[in-house]
């Protein structure tokens, strides 16, 4: 299982690719594949590889008839999605749900705060139109997971920080492991959805103190849960 | 560069093999190679691909005469420290300053309570074994940056989160970027070192609110001198 020498050479030929990625010296459109293999003396399956990883990495992006174009950097993803959807599968332990609620506690309310300061026109259109779109369904629904994941993950959009972005796909693995006990609670629902209201509707009115009020009180809802159902101690946000 | 019939091959053998671990299928070390080629039915080029993916994500460790120990899931990296590194090679520019101030804001304050609240007395012992080493070095120096960086990287892992702890990457990252900076400041040193060994001693002490504060402390000495370097504006922590 040690790594082959193909494999070493494969990572020396995405790291060449990187560096001269990093000084501009491609502008935005990679040499085609072959030239990349004769300037870096490999053959064009090691370079497939390379690229391929970059590719898998949202630092490349093919297109038809243009070439294979370099991404910007701020799309680059610092984390490994398939790592985190694992680590999700896994059946949940107390201390992995106190630190989920821990996590969620952190980015949410500051990319929040942040949405109601910084949000482009278009960032809290798309924020009312998530919300739209979750509210019409139930818990249960096809759909309702989904809706809310793509609502939590426009406002961190929103934020305008790279870092609070990337957390995005943490943070909708956080909602699939937590949103099922407070399906089960009476009244959680609609409570759910007021929060959801007063979060944007706090975005929209450019008020950062009260978004980061309503996403605080939101994920409080989920902790309220997760003390009770798994006898952990979550921590209060002060 | 589409992904080849192996690749694809290779992902779902991945899966299969992450199901079965988070399915608690394997017990602590998975069963030889050949064996498992059998189970998913490929070869064993394909199945020595799959587990070095997962070996190099640390989901995996492979221990002379005991064979592939499966490791806790704490340990699964969710980032990808590549393309981490890889990011903050790049020419950074003043929006990127901001966000890596801002991220620094976000995690290392309260990274620095939980620290102060939950570390154990091995990992408080840590945390002042790394500050001695950084104290007794000077910028320019060999090793002051890589002790900066343990004595920041045992902080947040003495927090027990999980998540804030695989933030460290980004954090190393971040010290990369903004000490250089700090470092050609008369009279910057000086008091760095004062504020770390606040920072410290509040840790030793249980004392959660100083810590946080003497965290914050330390990144707005960067940011001054990156608001200044890079004329954009760093927002202050409220």
């Amino acid at each position: 299982m040690e790594q082959g020498k193909d494999r070493s050479l494969v990572s020396k030929v995405m790291d060449g690719l990187v560096s001269g990625i990093v000084e501009e010296k491609y502008g935005a459109i990679l040499p085609p594949q072959d030239v990349l293999s004769k300037e870096f003396d490999v053959s064009r399956t090691v370079m497939r590889e390379a690229l391929s990883m970059l590719l898998a990495r949202h630092m490349l992006d093919v297109r038809p008839k243009v070439g294979t174009r370099i991404r910007s950097m701020r799309d680059w993803r610092m984390i490994d999605e398939d790592v985190v959807n694992w680590r999700f599968r896994a059946k949940p332990d107390p201390l992995f749900m106190r630190d989920v609620i821990e996590f969620r506690m952190l980015i949410e309310p500051r990319a929040a705060a942040q949405a109601a300061a910084r949000a482009s026109v278009a960032d809290v259109a798309a924020i009312r139109e998530a919300f739209d779109l979750f509210k019409g369904l139930a818990p249960g629904d096809t759909g309702y997971a989904s809706a809310n994941e793509l609502l939590h993950t426009r406002i961190v959009h929103a934020s305008g920080n790279q870092f609070f972005q990337q957390m995005a796909a943490i943070i909708r693995g956080a909602l699939q492991a937590t949103q099922p006990m407070l399906a089960e609670k009476a009244g959680a629902w609609e409570i759910s959805v007021q929060t959801h209201e007063r979060l944007v509707s706090a975005i929209e009115r450019r008020d950062p103190k009260d978004a980061e009020a309503a996403a605080l009180a939101l994920i409080e809802l989920a902790a309220d849960e997760i003390s009770r159902e798994f006898a952990v101690e979550v921590p209060s946000r002060h």
